[in-house]
């Protein structure tokens, strides 16, 4: 048995063919097309990669993203005046700030830029009040990450309601809002951790299992229930020679990859869970693709409701 | 075997204890006492006695509670006016507002209403600023029943980091919280419904159960391990005879009571499961005057907060 390979790719290509016309509806009503002010601080590598994926996807629906640097050096209350102008600016419906700061900014630095962003333009639905409403089953700006996990699962056509759903992983971007979003649509929801008992055991109990503690590789046979749904929400890089070989068997064609290119990603699913598994999102190509569609999803949103 | 039974009322008295003296240091200091604005809506005889039962315990404590009331034909307006007054006074550190409100006032008026509340006096936590705080284990007004839960496990010195807790309810008020409080304590954490398959199957793996489901003696024998933790959130008064001799057996005091009064008050957990629990709290007597108690400590949280 191999599982059904859910395609984060061509689902995200559809989210946002269906989002250009609305895009186009926006821009013909308001003279102006959906805008997104994306604040970039200091220069990680990682964000670049980031930033610049959000952009091209951006342009690609015909949405205005505009990219707002500031140097490495930029003290909080830089970052919070930029953040004010782009809340009062008529011509962004969107504000989100590129994690992570420069460490330089101190340990609560992030919360409080987050704290900043107007409510209603918090595309990225980190603002305690998109949180708070998100858990009230109200109307909110929700994380692209797990609003993307439930997108998967619906194209999927997996019936969560009634379903044992387990997450693994309790960060407040992931883990705590896809147990909500799956909680709302009846699942009977458990959220593990770094702290449970007998995790594999626990894991063993879920129909849709969602992976989000950022291991590679983590996730082997043994937490899979033969036939679950298993949506695999990690992302590492993984350059060990050593690491790579244990994780891939010889002659696995993403073992070839990493000996081209010295790296590969790999997500919290074990390779082998492919055997196990009814369903399973590959890494990459899975979840990836469909933070970023619900990101555009949500500045429309956000446009919409702040011209409605 | 029998359950030890958690005593509520004794450690809401103890709570209480604890915050006279915090009270009387703020009065000293600040040349008042903390205040709580409650507002009651109509003329519902529960909320008449939950009201009192408040308005007596701060009271007690030297809290300053001041009752205000509007008439059953209240408009949603009006009511927003009281609050935006509360919301004003400096002699108010807390402000709540009774539920249910008039069912005239319409679906929403509930949720506007909390929403009115200034966050900072939101003694009942039902703002969703409180609620997204509250997920991300920051500093928040916490809704008094959940917290009261935490408090009756701690007070028994049962150890909730690495247990597996069970919540059966996902109500804002009570399930959802109480949820994310045991995971911030590093329990692994299933949250049930009315929607959950093998309900009694999923509860019996619990080291602690928390039911609040608002269903008299729905919880029995088989859904508790042997040797676990039960917290009993429900309160249903029950004046069926026939209701109630299914649930006490013939001879038990709580029937005598029955048939003296006419009623008895009876939790969601099933007498029975005293002879499988190793912990279990009674009702009344046990999460009920915690939750009182919780309402009283978050408006002196409020007040030092306010003023710090």
């Amino acid at each position: 048995m191999s599982a059904r390979i859910l395609d984060g790719t061509r689902i995200a290509k559809e989210i946002r063919e269906k989002l250009a016309p609305r895009v186009q509806t926006f821009a013909a009503r308001h003279g102006r097309p959906p805008g997104l002010g994306i604040v970039l601080v200091g220069d990680d590598p990682g964000s670049e990669i980031y930033v610049r994926n959000k952009l091209r996807a951006a342009a690609e629906v015909g949405i205005r993203a505009d990219l707002e640097r500031l140097p490495a050096t930029a003290t909080l209350d830089e970052t919070l005046r930029l953040i004010d102008r782009l809340n009062g600016s008529s011509a962004h419906d969107g504000v989100l700030v590129q994690s992570p700061l420069p460490a330089a900014m101190g340990e609560d630095a992030e919360q409080t830029v987050f704290d900043a962003i107007d409510p209603a333009k918090d595309v990225d639905g980190f603002h305690p009040v998109n949180v708070g409403r998100l858990v009230q089953k109200r109307d909110a700006l929700v994380p692209g990450t797990p609003r993307g996990v439930i997108e998967l699962i619906d194209h999927a056509g997996i019936v969560v309601a009634g379903a044992r759903a387990v997450v693994i992983g309790r960060s407040d971007i992931v883990g705590k809002p896809v147990a909500m979003l799956l909680l709302h649509r009846n699942a009977t929801v458990t959220i593990c951790h770094s702290k449970t008992r007998d995790l594999a055991a626990v894991a063993a109990q879920a129909d849709i299992l969602v992976a989000a503690i950022g291991r590679a590789a983590f996730v082997t046979r043994g937490f899979v229930k033969p036939g679950a749904t298993v949506i695999d929400v990690g992302i590492t890089c993984v350059t060990d020679p050593a690491a790579a070989r244990a994780i891939f068997p010889p002659g696995h064609p993403r073992l070839a990859d990493f000996d081209k290119r010295g790296s590969v990603v790999v997500g919290d699913v074990h390779p082998e869970v492919a055997e196990v598994a009814g369903a399973l999102t590959p890494v990459p190509g899975g979840v990836g693709p469909l933070t970023i569609a619900m990101l555009l999803t949500n500045t429309v949103k956000a446009a919409e409701a702040r011209s409605a």
